[in-house]
Protein backbone atom coordinates (compact mmCIF):
# COMPACT_ATOMS: atom_id res chain seq x y z
CA UNK A 1 0.00 0.00 0.00
CA UNK A 2 1.16 3.58 -0.91
CA UNK A 3 0.90 6.42 1.60
CA UNK A 4 1.99 9.72 0.99
CA UNK A 5 2.71 12.94 3.15
CA UNK A 6 1.03 16.13 2.04
CA UNK A 7 2.91 18.86 3.28
CA UNK A 8 0.67 21.80 4.70
CA UNK A 9 2.22 25.33 4.79
CA UNK A 10 -0.62 26.70 6.78
CA UNK A 11 -3.56 25.93 8.94
CA UNK A 12 -6.39 23.75 7.39
CA UNK A 13 -9.34 25.26 8.83
CA UNK A 14 -12.73 23.93 8.94
CA UNK A 15 -15.16 25.33 6.27
CA UNK A 16 -16.83 27.07 9.20
CA UNK A 17 -13.71 28.97 10.44
CA UNK A 18 -12.46 29.52 6.57
CA UNK A 19 -15.98 31.65 6.09
CA UNK A 20 -15.37 33.42 9.18
CA UNK A 21 -11.30 34.39 8.55
CA UNK A 22 -12.44 35.57 4.82
CA UNK A 23 -15.53 37.75 6.34
CA UNK A 24 -13.22 39.08 8.57
CA UNK A 25 -10.27 39.76 5.86
CA UNK A 26 -12.80 41.11 3.19
CA UNK A 27 -14.87 43.61 6.08
CA UNK A 28 -11.15 44.48 7.25
CA UNK A 29 -10.23 45.54 3.52
CA UNK A 30 -13.50 47.56 3.16
CA UNK A 31 -13.31 49.26 6.62
CA UNK A 32 -16.13 47.83 8.14
CA UNK A 33 -15.69 46.49 11.87
CA UNK A 34 -17.50 43.24 13.08
CA UNK A 35 -18.45 43.36 16.44
CA UNK A 36 -19.96 40.07 18.02
CA UNK A 37 -22.63 40.84 20.60
CA UNK A 38 -23.39 38.06 22.75
CA UNK A 39 -25.34 36.81 26.13
CA UNK A 40 -28.46 36.14 28.24
CA UNK A 41 -31.72 36.37 26.72
CA UNK A 42 -32.54 40.09 28.05
CA UNK A 43 -29.41 41.45 28.96
CA UNK A 44 -30.30 44.63 27.18
CA UNK A 45 -27.97 43.84 23.95
CA UNK A 46 -30.84 45.50 21.57
CA UNK A 47 -31.14 48.13 23.73
CA UNK A 48 -27.78 48.57 23.55
CA UNK A 49 -27.63 49.12 20.26
CA UNK A 50 -30.49 51.45 20.27
CA UNK A 51 -28.52 53.90 22.70
CA UNK A 52 -25.57 53.66 19.96
CA UNK A 53 -27.44 54.17 16.75
CA UNK A 54 -28.90 57.57 18.74
CA UNK A 55 -25.54 58.29 20.40
CA UNK A 56 -24.09 58.27 17.17
CA UNK A 57 -27.02 59.78 14.98
CA UNK A 58 -25.74 59.25 11.61
CA UNK A 59 -22.56 60.30 13.02
CA UNK A 60 -20.72 56.96 12.42
CA UNK A 61 -22.94 53.96 9.77
CA UNK A 62 -23.79 51.32 11.56
CA UNK A 63 -25.91 48.30 10.13
CA UNK A 64 -26.98 45.34 12.27
CA UNK A 65 -27.86 41.41 12.15
CA UNK A 66 -29.86 40.48 14.58
CA UNK A 67 -30.55 37.10 15.40
CA UNK A 68 -33.50 34.55 17.27
CA UNK A 69 -34.80 32.00 17.36
CA UNK A 70 -38.42 33.02 16.16
CA UNK A 71 -40.18 36.47 16.28
CA UNK A 72 -38.58 39.58 14.57
CA UNK A 73 -39.36 41.69 17.63
CA UNK A 74 -35.65 43.32 17.89
CA UNK A 75 -35.46 44.15 13.89
CA UNK A 76 -38.88 45.67 14.39
CA UNK A 77 -36.96 47.87 17.15
CA UNK A 78 -33.49 48.58 15.39
CA UNK A 79 -35.12 49.39 12.03
CA UNK A 80 -36.01 52.77 12.65
CA UNK A 81 -32.31 53.26 13.97
CA UNK A 82 -30.18 51.58 11.42
CA UNK A 83 -30.31 48.96 8.21
CA UNK A 84 -31.61 45.62 10.04
CA UNK A 85 -32.01 42.09 9.12
CA UNK A 86 -33.86 39.84 11.62
CA UNK A 87 -32.34 36.09 11.16
CA UNK A 88 -34.34 33.73 12.55
CA UNK A 89 -32.76 30.19 13.66
CA UNK A 90 -35.77 28.61 13.97
CA UNK A 91 -34.45 26.86 17.38
CA UNK A 92 -30.93 26.73 16.69
CA UNK A 93 -29.58 28.13 19.87
CA UNK A 94 -26.51 30.22 17.85
CA UNK A 95 -25.56 32.14 14.79
CA UNK A 96 -23.40 30.32 12.12
CA UNK A 97 -21.71 31.80 9.22
CA UNK A 98 -23.84 30.22 6.32
CA UNK A 99 -27.01 32.30 8.15
CA UNK A 100 -24.58 35.15 8.77
CA UNK A 101 -24.11 35.41 4.66
CA UNK A 102 -28.18 35.37 3.86
CA UNK A 103 -28.43 38.10 6.40
CA UNK A 104 -25.54 40.34 4.15
CA UNK A 105 -27.07 39.27 0.99
CA UNK A 106 -30.72 40.60 2.48
CA UNK A 107 -28.91 43.60 3.52
CA UNK A 108 -27.01 44.61 0.14
CA UNK A 109 -24.50 46.65 -0.74
CA UNK A 110 -25.09 49.67 2.06
CA UNK A 111 -22.07 51.74 3.32
CA UNK A 112 -21.37 51.58 7.04
CA UNK A 113 -18.66 51.63 8.83
CA UNK A 114 -19.93 49.09 11.76
CA UNK A 115 -21.64 46.11 11.71
CA UNK A 116 -22.79 44.74 14.87
CA UNK A 117 -24.01 41.10 15.05
CA UNK A 118 -26.83 40.40 17.67
CA UNK A 119 -26.37 37.29 18.89
CA UNK A 120 -28.58 34.58 20.49
CA UNK A 121 -29.63 35.19 23.79
CA UNK A 122 -27.09 32.39 25.04
CA UNK A 123 -24.25 32.61 27.69
CA UNK A 124 -23.09 29.43 26.40
CA UNK A 125 -23.42 28.02 22.70
CA UNK A 126 -22.09 31.42 21.12
CA UNK A 127 -19.11 31.14 22.72
CA UNK A 128 -18.01 28.21 20.31
CA UNK A 129 -18.67 30.25 17.09
CA UNK A 130 -16.47 32.93 15.39
CA UNK A 131 -18.58 34.71 13.24
CA UNK A 132 -16.02 36.75 11.46
CA UNK A 133 -16.29 39.40 14.13
CA UNK A 134 -12.97 42.20 14.73
CA UNK A 135 -14.46 42.27 18.32
CA UNK A 136 -16.49 39.64 20.62
CA UNK A 137 -18.48 42.23 23.41
CA UNK A 138 -20.42 39.95 26.18
CA UNK A 139 -22.76 41.86 28.13
CA UNK A 140 -24.09 41.39 31.37
CA UNK A 141 -27.01 42.71 32.91
CA UNK A 142 -26.61 43.70 36.80
CA UNK A 143 -29.77 41.86 37.66
CA UNK A 144 -28.34 38.69 36.71
CA UNK A 145 -25.59 38.60 39.55
CA UNK A 146 -22.06 39.08 39.62
CA UNK A 147 -21.08 35.57 39.52
CA UNK A 148 -22.11 34.64 36.21
CA UNK A 149 -18.31 35.19 34.78
CA UNK A 150 -17.21 32.29 36.25
CA UNK A 151 -20.38 29.97 35.79
CA UNK A 152 -20.09 30.79 31.85
CA UNK A 153 -16.38 31.09 31.42
CA UNK A 154 -15.87 30.07 28.10
CA UNK A 155 -18.20 33.26 26.69
CA UNK A 156 -15.62 35.43 29.07
CA UNK A 157 -12.76 33.81 27.61
CA UNK A 158 -13.34 34.04 24.25
CA UNK A 159 -14.98 38.03 24.46
CA UNK A 160 -12.32 41.15 24.29
CA UNK A 161 -15.07 43.32 25.93
CA UNK A 162 -17.31 43.05 29.32
CA UNK A 163 -20.47 45.87 29.13
CA UNK A 164 -22.27 45.61 32.24
CA UNK A 165 -25.74 47.11 31.61
CA UNK A 166 -28.49 47.98 33.82
CA UNK A 167 -26.69 50.36 36.55
CA UNK A 168 -29.60 52.41 36.64
CA UNK A 169 -30.88 49.06 38.88
CA UNK A 170 -27.96 48.87 40.70
CA UNK A 171 -29.64 50.29 44.28
CA UNK A 172 -32.15 47.53 44.21
CA UNK A 173 -30.33 44.54 43.12
CA UNK A 174 -27.09 42.73 44.84
CA UNK A 175 -24.16 42.88 42.63
CA UNK A 176 -21.34 44.72 42.68
CA UNK A 177 -19.69 46.02 39.20
CA UNK A 178 -16.17 45.07 40.50
CA UNK A 179 -16.79 41.65 41.58
CA UNK A 180 -18.19 41.18 38.67
CA UNK A 181 -14.96 42.73 36.63
CA UNK A 182 -12.43 40.84 38.77
CA UNK A 183 -14.52 37.22 37.92
CA UNK A 184 -14.41 37.97 34.77
CA UNK A 185 -10.54 38.87 35.14
CA UNK A 186 -9.64 35.41 36.82
CA UNK A 187 -10.85 34.00 33.28
CA UNK A 188 -9.54 36.84 30.66
CA UNK A 189 -7.37 39.07 32.50
CA UNK A 190 -6.86 41.87 29.27
CA UNK A 191 -10.87 41.77 29.15
CA UNK A 192 -11.91 45.58 28.87
CA UNK A 193 -14.86 46.34 30.86
CA UNK A 194 -17.46 49.19 30.77
CA UNK A 195 -20.57 49.82 32.93
CA UNK A 196 -23.45 51.44 31.15
CA UNK A 197 -26.63 52.33 31.41
CA UNK A 198 -28.41 52.46 28.28
CA UNK A 199 -32.17 53.98 29.34
CA UNK A 200 -30.21 56.99 31.52
CA UNK A 201 -27.64 56.87 28.62
CA UNK A 202 -24.81 56.47 31.14
CA UNK A 203 -21.56 55.12 29.74
CA UNK A 204 -22.77 55.00 26.26
CA UNK A 205 -20.56 57.82 24.92
CA UNK A 206 -17.34 55.75 26.19
CA UNK A 207 -18.85 52.79 24.90
CA UNK A 208 -18.90 54.23 21.72
CA UNK A 209 -15.49 56.09 21.47
CA UNK A 210 -14.02 52.28 22.27
CA UNK A 211 -15.95 51.36 19.12
CA UNK A 212 -14.37 54.02 16.97
CA UNK A 213 -11.12 53.57 18.54
CA UNK A 214 -10.99 49.90 17.74
CA UNK A 215 -12.24 50.38 14.14
CA UNK A 216 -9.72 53.11 13.84
CA UNK A 217 -6.96 50.60 14.75
CA UNK A 218 -8.39 48.20 12.23
CA UNK A 219 -8.00 50.50 9.67
CA UNK A 220 -4.63 51.76 10.73
CA UNK A 221 -3.30 48.14 10.53
CA UNK A 222 -4.89 47.27 7.33
CA UNK A 223 -3.01 50.38 5.71
CA UNK A 224 -0.16 49.48 7.47
CA UNK A 225 0.50 46.37 6.32
CA UNK A 226 -0.85 47.68 3.07
CA UNK A 227 2.02 49.41 2.44
CA UNK A 228 4.79 47.27 3.75
CA UNK A 229 3.61 44.35 1.18
CA UNK B 1 -33.37 -12.43 0.20
CA UNK B 2 -35.62 -12.71 3.64
CA UNK B 3 -36.85 -9.86 5.09
CA UNK B 4 -38.89 -9.90 8.36
CA UNK B 5 -41.73 -7.55 10.12
CA UNK B 6 -41.08 -6.84 13.64
CA UNK B 7 -44.43 -6.02 15.51
CA UNK B 8 -43.74 -3.36 17.82
CA UNK B 9 -46.71 -3.22 20.74
CA UNK B 10 -45.28 0.31 22.20
CA UNK B 11 -43.11 3.05 20.42
CA UNK B 12 -39.53 2.60 21.05
CA UNK B 13 -38.04 5.01 22.67
CA UNK B 14 -34.53 6.46 21.90
CA UNK B 15 -32.62 5.77 25.00
CA UNK B 16 -32.19 8.94 27.00
CA UNK B 17 -36.33 9.50 26.62
CA UNK B 18 -36.25 5.52 27.90
CA UNK B 19 -33.86 6.42 31.01
CA UNK B 20 -36.09 9.73 31.79
CA UNK B 21 -39.43 7.63 31.23
CA UNK B 22 -38.11 4.66 33.65
CA UNK B 23 -36.84 7.53 35.91
CA UNK B 24 -40.27 9.10 36.04
CA UNK B 25 -41.89 6.13 36.60
CA UNK B 26 -39.28 4.73 39.30
CA UNK B 27 -39.89 8.29 41.79
CA UNK B 28 -43.57 8.27 40.87
CA UNK B 29 -43.56 4.67 42.97
CA UNK B 30 -41.78 6.06 45.19
CA UNK B 31 -43.75 9.67 46.13
CA UNK B 32 -41.14 11.82 44.56
CA UNK B 33 -42.18 14.88 42.55
CA UNK B 34 -39.22 15.73 40.38
CA UNK B 35 -39.49 19.33 39.08
CA UNK B 36 -37.21 20.27 36.03
CA UNK B 37 -36.47 24.23 36.53
CA UNK B 38 -35.29 25.99 33.49
CA UNK B 39 -34.11 29.87 32.73
CA UNK B 40 -31.94 32.10 31.56
CA UNK B 41 -28.79 32.17 33.54
CA UNK B 42 -29.41 35.00 36.77
CA UNK B 43 -33.23 34.89 36.34
CA UNK B 44 -33.34 33.45 39.90
CA UNK B 45 -33.60 29.92 39.88
CA UNK B 46 -31.26 28.89 43.08
CA UNK B 47 -32.55 31.93 44.81
CA UNK B 48 -36.42 30.26 43.74
CA UNK B 49 -35.04 27.35 45.55
CA UNK B 50 -33.64 28.88 48.63
CA UNK B 51 -36.96 30.61 49.01
CA UNK B 52 -38.85 27.07 48.89
CA UNK B 53 -36.57 25.59 51.25
CA UNK B 54 -37.07 28.26 53.55
CA UNK B 55 -40.61 28.61 53.26
CA UNK B 56 -40.89 24.94 53.97
CA UNK B 57 -38.67 24.65 56.65
CA UNK B 58 -38.41 20.92 56.72
CA UNK B 59 -42.17 20.49 56.69
CA UNK B 60 -41.42 18.48 52.86
CA UNK B 61 -38.34 17.12 51.95
CA UNK B 62 -36.39 18.35 49.32
CA UNK B 63 -33.28 17.54 47.39
CA UNK B 64 -31.68 19.47 44.87
CA UNK B 65 -29.45 18.64 41.83
CA UNK B 66 -27.65 21.62 40.37
CA UNK B 67 -26.11 21.92 36.89
CA UNK B 68 -23.50 24.42 36.01
CA UNK B 69 -21.14 24.64 33.39
CA UNK B 70 -18.38 25.23 36.13
CA UNK B 71 -17.98 25.93 39.40
CA UNK B 72 -19.99 24.77 42.37
CA UNK B 73 -21.72 27.93 43.98
CA UNK B 74 -24.61 27.32 43.41
CA UNK B 75 -24.13 24.34 45.59
CA UNK B 76 -22.47 26.15 48.17
CA UNK B 77 -25.79 28.31 48.90
CA UNK B 78 -28.49 25.83 48.51
CA UNK B 79 -26.80 22.93 50.51
CA UNK B 80 -27.17 24.57 54.21
CA UNK B 81 -31.09 24.79 53.17
CA UNK B 82 -31.72 20.97 51.54
CA UNK B 83 -29.72 17.89 50.60
CA UNK B 84 -27.53 19.31 46.99
CA UNK B 85 -25.22 17.78 44.21
CA UNK B 86 -23.60 19.95 42.13
CA UNK B 87 -23.87 18.62 38.41
CA UNK B 88 -21.08 20.32 36.16
CA UNK B 89 -21.00 19.90 32.58
CA UNK B 90 -17.58 21.18 31.66
CA UNK B 91 -19.46 23.60 28.92
CA UNK B 92 -22.52 21.63 27.96
CA UNK B 93 -25.52 23.68 27.52
CA UNK B 94 -28.19 21.36 29.35
CA UNK B 95 -28.27 18.60 31.64
CA UNK B 96 -28.48 15.22 30.63
CA UNK B 97 -29.81 11.49 32.12
CA UNK B 98 -26.40 10.42 32.50
CA UNK B 99 -25.27 13.29 34.34
CA UNK B 100 -28.66 13.39 36.63
CA UNK B 101 -27.81 9.23 37.33
CA UNK B 102 -24.31 10.38 38.69
CA UNK B 103 -26.13 13.11 40.46
CA UNK B 104 -28.60 10.63 42.66
CA UNK B 105 -26.00 8.29 42.74
CA UNK B 106 -24.12 11.21 44.78
CA UNK B 107 -27.03 12.17 46.79
CA UNK B 108 -27.51 8.62 48.30
CA UNK B 109 -30.40 6.72 49.19
CA UNK B 110 -31.80 9.93 51.32
CA UNK B 111 -36.13 10.54 51.79
CA UNK B 112 -37.20 13.67 49.82
CA UNK B 113 -40.67 14.31 48.65
CA UNK B 114 -39.37 16.57 45.98
CA UNK B 115 -36.46 16.43 43.49
CA UNK B 116 -35.51 19.99 41.84
CA UNK B 117 -32.97 19.66 39.03
CA UNK B 118 -31.99 23.14 38.61
CA UNK B 119 -30.82 23.07 35.08
CA UNK B 120 -28.07 25.20 32.93
CA UNK B 121 -28.89 28.48 32.86
CA UNK B 122 -29.97 28.36 28.74
CA UNK B 123 -33.75 29.34 27.75
CA UNK B 124 -32.89 27.35 24.45
CA UNK B 125 -31.25 23.81 24.81
CA UNK B 126 -32.91 22.39 28.05
CA UNK B 127 -36.04 22.44 26.17
CA UNK B 128 -35.12 19.18 24.38
CA UNK B 129 -34.21 17.22 26.99
CA UNK B 130 -36.62 15.18 29.20
CA UNK B 131 -34.86 14.90 32.44
CA UNK B 132 -37.92 12.23 34.07
CA UNK B 133 -39.72 15.39 35.40
CA UNK B 134 -43.47 15.60 36.57
CA UNK B 135 -43.00 19.00 36.08
CA UNK B 136 -40.85 21.17 34.04
CA UNK B 137 -41.26 24.93 35.17
CA UNK B 138 -39.85 27.78 33.15
CA UNK B 139 -38.93 31.09 35.19
CA UNK B 140 -38.91 34.19 34.14
CA UNK B 141 -37.44 37.65 35.87
CA UNK B 142 -39.18 40.92 35.32
CA UNK B 143 -35.55 42.48 34.07
CA UNK B 144 -35.13 40.24 31.20
CA UNK B 145 -38.32 42.09 29.32
CA UNK B 146 -42.28 40.41 28.68
CA UNK B 147 -40.72 39.61 25.00
CA UNK B 148 -39.42 36.47 25.80
CA UNK B 149 -41.79 33.67 25.51
CA UNK B 150 -42.41 34.51 21.90
CA UNK B 151 -38.77 34.84 21.35
CA UNK B 152 -37.52 31.48 23.20
CA UNK B 153 -41.12 29.23 22.12
CA UNK B 154 -40.12 25.98 22.60
CA UNK B 155 -39.04 26.64 26.25
CA UNK B 156 -42.51 27.84 26.97
CA UNK B 157 -44.15 25.06 24.97
CA UNK B 158 -42.54 22.35 26.66
CA UNK B 159 -43.29 23.73 30.53
CA UNK B 160 -46.33 23.78 32.70
CA UNK B 161 -46.17 26.39 34.73
CA UNK B 162 -44.18 30.27 34.75
CA UNK B 163 -42.61 31.58 37.67
CA UNK B 164 -42.24 35.14 36.86
CA UNK B 165 -39.09 36.29 39.13
CA UNK B 166 -38.06 39.56 40.74
CA UNK B 167 -41.50 41.23 41.00
CA UNK B 168 -39.59 43.90 43.53
CA UNK B 169 -38.08 45.08 40.59
CA UNK B 170 -41.44 45.59 38.39
CA UNK B 171 -41.47 49.65 39.27
CA UNK B 172 -38.14 49.98 37.40
CA UNK B 173 -38.41 47.80 34.49
CA UNK B 174 -40.53 47.67 31.51
CA UNK B 175 -42.35 44.76 32.14
CA UNK B 176 -45.85 43.80 32.28
CA UNK B 177 -46.59 40.50 34.39
CA UNK B 178 -49.81 40.51 32.10
CA UNK B 179 -47.99 41.19 28.77
CA UNK B 180 -45.52 38.39 29.93
CA UNK B 181 -48.86 35.52 30.64
CA UNK B 182 -50.57 36.55 27.60
CA UNK B 183 -47.38 35.95 25.61
CA UNK B 184 -46.78 32.70 26.87
CA UNK B 185 -50.24 31.72 26.67
CA UNK B 186 -50.34 32.45 22.36
CA UNK B 187 -47.84 29.36 22.81
CA UNK B 188 -49.00 27.25 25.49
CA UNK B 189 -52.67 27.97 26.53
CA UNK B 190 -53.13 26.03 29.47
CA UNK B 191 -49.44 27.15 31.10
CA UNK B 192 -49.98 28.37 34.74
CA UNK B 193 -48.25 31.22 36.38
CA UNK B 194 -47.23 32.71 39.05
CA UNK B 195 -45.41 35.82 40.01
CA UNK B 196 -42.83 36.06 42.77
CA UNK B 197 -39.97 37.32 44.73
CA UNK B 198 -38.07 35.83 46.45
CA UNK B 199 -36.07 38.23 48.50
CA UNK B 200 -39.93 39.70 50.20
CA UNK B 201 -40.89 36.32 49.92
CA UNK B 202 -44.22 37.36 47.92
CA UNK B 203 -46.16 34.81 46.18
CA UNK B 204 -43.59 31.94 47.66
CA UNK B 205 -46.23 30.32 49.42
CA UNK B 206 -48.20 30.29 46.18
CA UNK B 207 -45.84 28.74 44.55
CA UNK B 208 -45.21 25.75 47.21
CA UNK B 209 -48.59 24.99 47.26
CA UNK B 210 -48.93 24.80 44.07
CA UNK B 211 -45.86 21.96 43.81
CA UNK B 212 -47.47 20.59 47.26
CA UNK B 213 -51.19 19.87 45.44
CA UNK B 214 -48.85 19.06 42.05
CA UNK B 215 -47.40 15.56 44.01
CA UNK B 216 -50.48 15.02 45.68
CA UNK B 217 -52.05 14.39 42.28
CA UNK B 218 -49.32 12.19 41.34
CA UNK B 219 -49.55 9.99 44.33
CA UNK B 220 -53.38 10.52 44.22
CA UNK B 221 -52.87 9.13 40.37
CA UNK B 222 -50.41 6.48 41.02
CA UNK B 223 -52.35 4.84 43.61
CA UNK B 224 -55.57 5.12 42.03
CA UNK B 225 -53.52 3.12 39.51
CA UNK B 226 -52.72 0.44 41.50
CA UNK B 227 -56.24 -0.04 42.72
CA UNK B 228 -57.32 -0.53 39.20
CA UNK B 229 -54.64 -3.24 38.43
Amino acid sequence: MNTKTIPVGQDILSPAKQAAADLRADFTRRGIFIVNIVSSPGAGKTSLLEATARHWGGQHKMSVLVGDLATDRDAQRLSPLAPTVQLTTGGACHLEMPLIKKGLEQLGPIETEFLFIENIGNLVCPASHDLGEHLRVVVLSTTEGDDKPGKYPKMFRTSQVLVITKTDLLPYVPFSVDSAVADAQLIQPDIQSIAVCARSGEGIAEWCEMLEAARDRMVASRDDHAAVH
